[in-house]
C-alpha cells in the first residue's frame, strides 16, 4: 500500500534526521536561546531578505496560527479569512478559543482577494457604531492554500496595498509555503512574502522535517513579548535546539525548496495521466496536491494499491480524491500510481 | 567545561533517538491514531495499572499542565497549588491565561500538606457567598517537586482523602516523575500515583525523550473531548507517532525508571561529596536536583569547570547553586565533580 | 421631533418607575437574593408555566446572551446561529471573546431552519475528525428576530426535534420576546417557549423596563453555579431588587404583553399606511419592526418630523428605513405618522 | 431592624431618583452617546481637574474593575494588588477569566505599599528569563480600601514614582470613593487621583447611586476602543442615560461628597460609643466602615435591633463585626446604635 494522501505522513529528510543525530550529545541553552537556533534564524533572514526580522521555532501549525493571531489583535479584534481557510474550518475554533472573531468572505480556488478583504474592512472603517462590531486588524492567508492553489504575486501586492490602507497586518500561514513558492508557474518567491507580510511562517512539519514551523516577524510592531505569547501557550520548546537543528538542515542549499520543487513535479505528472486517461480533475492546483474527480469504480480500483484521501462525494457516481505528493514522495511511487491510473 | 545545571540540555536517549530513525520512512496516520502510539499507551497503561485509563501524548510540561486544567475546570472554578508551583510561578500565567485562578498555599520543602488544602477547600464550601468566590475544584502538585523533594505515599494518601471529601481532582505534574518515583529512600510507585490522581503525566523531556510528556487520564469524567481540547490548543502533533515511538522506547525494559535512579545515584553522590567538604545544603532532596550553599568563592571556583544553575543569593557571602543530574549525565563526569568539590 | 428609530430610547413604564421609587428606602438583601427579585422569578415561573425553572435577572441582552452560551458550553464548543444573529453582528464579538466560535447559517427572514441545522450538526457527528473541527452543542435564535419576523409554533417544534436528535440545547433571545409572542398572527406561546427552549429569557430593556433580561433557565443541566459565572462576568448586579422589582411590575396584570400587543398594532398600522400610500416595504414584520422602502425623496421629507433607522441603501435612489414602534409609543404619534406617510 | 451590615442595601438619594423621573419620557440616542452622559462627563472632569480625560459609565464595581484591567493589559501581562484586594478575593477570578494573573501582596491595613510593588516589578524586570514570568504592569488598590482604611497622599506618591519607574499603570478602584476622600483625617483630593493614577473610577453603587461606576481614563494609552471592550463583556447600558443622569445628579453641588461625609462623621461616631463602653476595634478606620470586636454576647444583644456584618471569629469568645454607614443612613439610626452599645 503506498500512501499518497497527505504531506506529513512520514517522519523526515535524512539530512533533518541527522542534523539532530550529530547534535544529540551536546549540552545546550534551553527555550531556543541556543546557537543552533541563531544560525537557522539567521539563513532565514538571509533567504528571505529580512535582516532585521525576528524568527521564532514553533511546534506546529495550528499553534503558531493562534499565537500569531493572539499576539497581534487586541481582544475587540478580528481575522479577516477565507471561509475555507484552516483557522476557520480545521483547528477546533483555536482562534475565537483565544478570543478573536474568524471574519470570513467566501473563497474562490481557496484564496480570498482584495476587495473582499477591502469589503469587510470598509464595513467597519465606515459604520456609525463602529465599537458594537469586531475590528477587523489582520488578514490570515494561506500559501498554498488549503485546496493547494497559489497567490499570485498581483494579487498579493493588492491585498497588502488595502491592508496598507486600511491599517491591517497581513499574515501568510505557510504551513506548506515551500511548495506554495515552487509550484509549477507561479511567480511569488520567499523574499516577496517577506515583503508583503508582516508576519508569515516557513512551515516544517509538512515540508521535510519531523516538526516544527519558523515564524518570521518582520513588522517591528508585532515583535514584542512575542516568546511571552509563546511561553503562555505552552509553545517555547524546552529543549529549542531540536528546531533550530531542523531548519538549519532545511535552508542550507536550499534544500527547503528543491524537495517542494520535486514534489510539485511529481504532482503535475499525476495531473498529465488523469489528462491521458481522460479524469477529470475536481480542482486546478500547481503545488503538491491533486484533486481527482473519480468515479466510485475507479476509486475503489486505485484503493487496492493507494491510500488516498477521500474528500467529499461529488454526485451519486463520482467522489473527489486528493492524491498529495510530498519531500517524502519517491519517484517509483509516482510511476505507480501513472501505471494504475493508465489502467483505469 | 561540564553542563550539569538543567535536565533538559541535551537531546535523548540513545535508544529514543533510534526508535525516530527506525521508523523514520513509514508512512502513519496522524494526529496520534497511529499503532505507535497505541502501543506506548499500552506499555503505560500496564506499568501503571490502569488498564482503562486514557493517554495522550504531549509536547511540553507548560503545555499539558494548562490543557489539562482547562479541560477538567469549568469557568468559576480555580486550582491549588504551592505557591512555588511550577503553574504558578514559571509558566507565564498559562493557568490564569486559560481564565482560572492559582489558590495558592505557602509551600514547605516545596510541598503543599493536606490540611492546606482542606482549609482552602472549606473556605470556599463553607462560604454564605461561595458564587463570590471561585470554587477550588483540583488539587495540583508536583513529583517530584520544582526543588527535588518528593511526596510520601502518606502525604499523597492524605491529599486524596480531601480531595474526596470535598469532590477535588487530584492533578499530578510529572515532569519529573521518573526521578520523584525512583528517589533514594521513597515510597511512591507508579501504580501508587495512577491510583490516587484523577490525572497524571510521566514527563518525557527530562526523563530520556527529546520532548514529550504521557497524560493519562484515570478518571472517567475527565476523558471525554482532551482531544479537542488538545487540538484548539495547538497541542495536537501531526506526526504524533514521534511521541509515541519515543514513550515505547522509554517504556520498555523499564528504560524510564532505570536512567532515572541513576541520575538519582549521581545526585546523592554529591551530596556525600558536600558532606565530605563540609559544603553545606540549602535544600535536602533525594532525586536529580542538590541545592549547595557555596561560598562566592566556592561558585567562582567551581564556575570554571562546571556550569550549574545560580538559584539565589542566600546572604552576603553565599549563593545557593543547583547542579542538576539528569538521564544523559555520565558517571565521569560525577567523579570530576567530586574531585572538584573536594577541592574546594 | 418624534423618535420612532428604536425601542430602548426612553425610560421605562409608569409601573416600573413608581416600583422603584415605591421600594426606595427599604434595606434589601444583596446580589439579587432579595425577596423582590424572588417574587418576580414566581411570577415569570407561574406566566411560563415552568414552576422548577431558575431565573436570573441579568442587566442587558449582549450580556445574558454571552454569559448564557459561556455557562453552558465548554471551550470546543460553538454555537449555532442565523448569519444575522445578533451574537454573530452587534455584540463586537463578545460570543468570542467568550471562547466560542459562532457556527452560522444564512438567514431567511431572519431565521434558521432546523434543516440548517441539522446540516451544521450532523456535519460534526459524521465526522472522522471530530476533534478538529468545534462541536456544535446550541442553537441560537431571537424571538422576535433582529429583523422583526417571529418563528411559528412548527418552525420552532422542528429545530426543537433537531436538537433532541443532536444533543443541542435550545437558546431563545428574547430581547423583543413580548413583542414577538404578541405578533400580528403569531401562534407561539410564553408556555410554548418554555416547553421548547433549554434557556431563554424575557427582555426588559426594549420591552418596557428602564433595563433588564430575566433569564430562565429551564434544562437541569444549564443550572448549577450559573450565579457565579454572573459574577465573574459582572453580571451580579448589587442591589438586584432594582431588577426584580421592574420585572415584578411588567409580569403583573399582564402588562409586558399588553403594551407589547399595543406596539404591535401601531406598527401594523403604519404598515397599513404604507400600503395605501403605495410605499413598499422593505420585508415583512408581525412584530414592532417595519421596514419601509423609501424613496431619497421621501425619507428625506419624513426625516423632518421623525427620526427614523437608516438601514441601509437599497438602490441608487432608494433607502430601507426602520419605523420601531415600543411600549412608549403613544397614539399620537403614530397618527402623526400616518398622516405623514399618507401626505408623501 | 435597622440594617447597617452595608453600603449598598438601599435604593438611591432622592435627586437620583428624581432625575431619572424627570427624564423618563425624553428620548435619548442609545449606548451613552446622549447629552445626560456628556453632561455629566463635564462635571467629573471639572471637579477632578483632568478636562481631557475619558469618562465611561459603567453598571458594576467588577464589571469596571476587569473591563479596566483587561483593557490595559496584554495577555502576558499581571496586576498587582493587595491579597486583601477585591478583585483577588471577591470578584469570583474575573480578572484571572479576562487572562491576567493576580500578583498579591501581604496587604497591611488593607494597603499595599510602594516597596511592595517595587518588588514585584523588579523581579520581573531584573529577571534573566522574563518571558517565564507573567510582566507586571498594572498596580491596582482601593480607595478606600475594603477594610475601611485610606492611602495618604505620600503613600499613593511613593507608588506613583515606582509606577513612573517601572512603566506600570495605576489603576484606582473607588467603588468607595466618596468616602475615601472625605475619610476622617484624610489629605487626599479627587484632584490628587485624578493626577496620580492613569485610570480610576468615582463608585456610584455604593455612594448615592441606585448603580453605576464613572470609569474616568486620564493616560491617553488606555483611551482608544474601551467602549469595544465594555461592548464585548455586555458593559454598554443600552440606555446609557440612566448612568449619566445619576452622576449629574451627584456631581451636582458636591452631593457625592457631602452625603459621604456626613457617612463617615456617623461611622466616627460609633467609634467613639465603642471607645466609651470599652469595646475594643477590630480595625482602625477613619470611612464608613467600622470593624468592632463584640463579645458574642454583646453581638447577639445588639443583634436584636441590628443588622451588622459578621466578618470573622477572632476568638473563642470574640467576634468582628462590621458597621457600614452610608449615605442613606439616617441620624436617628445612628443614636440608637450609639444607645445600643452604651447599653451593652
Amino acid at each position: 500500500m503506498i500512501r499518497l494522501n497527505c504531506d506529513y505522513c512520514k517522519g523526515a529528510l535524512p539530512e533533518v534526521l541527522e542534523a539532530l543525530q550529530t547534535i544529540n550529545d551536546q549540552a545546550f541553552c534551553g527555550y531556543g536561546c541556543d546557537e543552533v537556533c541563531e544560525r537557522a534564524a539567521r539563513l532565514i533572514r538571509e533567504r528571505a531578505g529580512v535582516p532585521s526580522a525576528d524568527v521564532h521555532f514553533l511546534v506546529g501549525g495550528t499553534q503558531a496560527n493562534f499565537i500569531v493571531i493572539e499576539s497581534a489583535l487586541r481582544p475587540w479584534q478580528s481575522v479577516i479569512c477565507a471561509d475555507s481557510g484552516h483557522i476557520n474550518v480545521h483547528e477546533t475554533g483555536a482562534v475565537e478559543h483565544a478570543g478573536h472573531k474568524c471574519e470570513t468572505a467566501p473563497a474562490h480556488d481557496g484564496k480570498i482577494s482584495a476587495d473582499q478583504v477591502r469589503a469587510i474592512a470598509a464595513n467597519w472603517a465606515g459604520s456609525i457604531i463602529p465599537e458594537h462590531i469586531t475590528q477587523p486588524k489582520m488578514v490570515y492567508l494561506s500559501m498554498a492554500t488549503e485546496t493547494g492553489s497559489v497567490y499570485t504575486l498581483a494579487e498579493l501586492a493588492a491585498i497588502r496595498a488595502v491592508c496598507d490602507e486600511f491599517s491591517l497586518y497581513l499574515f501568510i500561514d505557510g504551513a506548506r509555503l515551500s511548495y506554495g513558492l515552487e509550484a509549477i508557474g507561479g511567480d511569488v518567491s520567499l523574499e516577496d512574502i517577506a515583503g508583503l507580510a508582516d508576519v508569515f511562517y516557513c512551515g516544517g512539519t509538512k515540508c521535510g522535517a519531523l516538526f516544527g514551523e519558523a515564524v518570521v516577524i518582520v513588522n517591528d510592531e508585532l515583535k514584542p513579548h512575542f516568546r511571552a505569547n509563546m511561553k503562555q501557550n505552552g509553545a517555547m520548546l524546552a529543549k529549542g535546539w531540536l528546531l533550530g537543528a531542523q531548519f538549519e538542515a532545511l535552508f542550507t542549499d536550499d534544500l527547503y525548496f528543491k524537495v517542494a520543487r520535486r514534489a510539485n513535479e511529481y504532482a503535475a505528472r499525476v495531473k498529465d495521466a488523469c489528462a491521458k486517461a481522460g479524469i477529470p480533475l475536481f480542482a486546478q492546483t500547481t503545488t503538491n496536491q491533486v484533486f481527482i474527480n473519480f468515479t466510485d469504480a475507479q476509486y475503489a480500483q486505485i484503493s487496492e494499491q493507494f491510500e488516498l484521501e477521500f474528500e467529499e462525494r461529488t454526485d451519486e457516481e463520482h467522489v473527489a480524491i486528493r492524491v498529495c505528493t510530498s519531500w517524502a514522495t519517491r519517484e517509483e511511487e509516482i510511476v505507480a500510481l501513472e501505471e494504475a491510473i493508465a489502467a483505469l
